[in-house]
């Protein structure tokens, strides 16, 4: 059927404070037409388990059953190496873009990738796109972007069936853990480098690098924009990073 | 944006006797979404209008308070040139078949176009399929091919939009017409088409074609796949079948 597709591991679907049931219900059924199994919420609006969603899930009542769900989204991509934030409309963001239908141009193989969504009304803030290695963005027509959730999950997770063959067995791919230190193209987890932005961000405070309050939110932003676009980021130099703040973090103390 | 796409006519959605009016909605804002502007329903269950629909359309309320509505699907597609009918599973017909990733290899330039979509629970009937030119298929996991209509319909107008100029103003293509008589490239369309099945199929039954009653439908849905695959089927083309048939009688008769 797909042309010569490459192998990847099933995108793991995280849904951002969604607000209705029947929408995240709705988005498990087109996640399940199109081969895709692992859903994470963040803070469901309505709580969790919610009915509504397992009525609008038809068939796919297991992903509903076997969603995760976070408080926030540092916990539910703690795990991810390559994060995608889906977007309608153009945000002026530092960062790389990919559309929907050329989304296997893009795509990194052999890594564990997670596909974030935003909330039904306004989508995904600038901070929580800034987690992210790349925006997703569906093209839409400039009159009217605003796409239904359960919509865009339907049509992205299409244009990954279509262009690339999902390994129905992630465990199949060799994974990181104690082989890290020893082999420098194990990636960095998206857990690793939020520590890492931790410990930059607080050497940074302490070092007053924003001088305006104010800025604070956006200088963040602005830095975790330019790291997370580092492509596969392995955990070998992630460490080179931390060492390089601690190195230079000592030298200013002394 | 489009990188060598061609000019069409915004194609027409049809739903089939869809029975929620949640999915009517939510299938005129994926149409909105994607550039889409017309929506025709033949026989919707619970009647029309419908304040479900109007709800789930959010901003597409103007598709809905728009859309045409048919007792039968021969009079929705009577004025279309080029008719696909969508289905999740592949179907014993003879007919031709293209994935919705790659429609715009088929789509018809230059001709009207309306894509048939069945209802939430069965989808088209056999019968119904037989009134298409081709078989418009979205590529699902076998395990689970039941789409949302929605779902469905986003998907198809999200690779319309993708790999194909809509034309905003479909009257700039010269359309057929007065000229009809005179210029052989005027294509038939859908209602003329069926004229020409009516003829044929009462001639058959009045030179008892069909022995077995009992096969009768099943003759009737052959010979539809038959003349709805031929391509591009010009009105003088059509004349001339038409002017076979009369022909063949008149001889029969004498």
């Amino acid at each position: 059927m797909v042309q010569n597709a490459e192998l990847i591991m099933s995108p793991i679907i995280i849904l951002v404070e969604p607000q209705m049931g029947e929408n995240i219900g709705a988005s498990a059924r087109a996640m399940k037409n199109f081969g895709l199994v692992e859903m994470r919420i963040v803070s469901p609006r309505d709580g969790w388990p919610n009915s509504k969603a397992d009525s609008m899930s038809v068939g796919a009542l297991d992903i509903i059953q076997n969603a995760k769900i976070y408080d926030n989204i540092v916990d539910a991509i703690e795990d991810i190496e390559f994060l995608y934030a889906t977007t309608a409309v153009e945000r002026s963001i530092n960062k790389n873009y990919v559309m929907a239908d050329i989304l296997h141009s893009s795509y990194p193989i052999n890594q564990k990738v997670a596909i974030m969504f935003g909330r039904e009304n306004c989508g995904l803030t600038n901070a929580e796109i800034g987690y992210a290695n790349m925006i997703l963005s569906v093209r839409t027509d400039p009159n009217f972007s605003s796409l239904n959730i359960a919509h865009a999950v339907a049509v992205v997770a299409h244009e990954i069936f279509n262009n690339l063959c999902i390994l129905s067995t992630p465990d199949n791919i060799k994974r990181g853990g104690d082989e890290s230190h020893t082999n420098p193209q194990i990636l960095a987890t998206r857990g690793e480098l939020e520590y890492f932005f931790e410990h930059l961000f607080s050497e940074l405070d302490v070092h007053k690098f924003c001088k305006l309050p104010e800025k604070h939110h956006h200088m963040t932003q602005n830095i975790r924009n330019i790291f997370t676009r580092i492509d596969r980021l392995s955990k070998n130099e992630l460490q080179t990073l931390r060492g390089i703040i601690t190195s230079l973090t000592r030298r200013n103390n002394n």
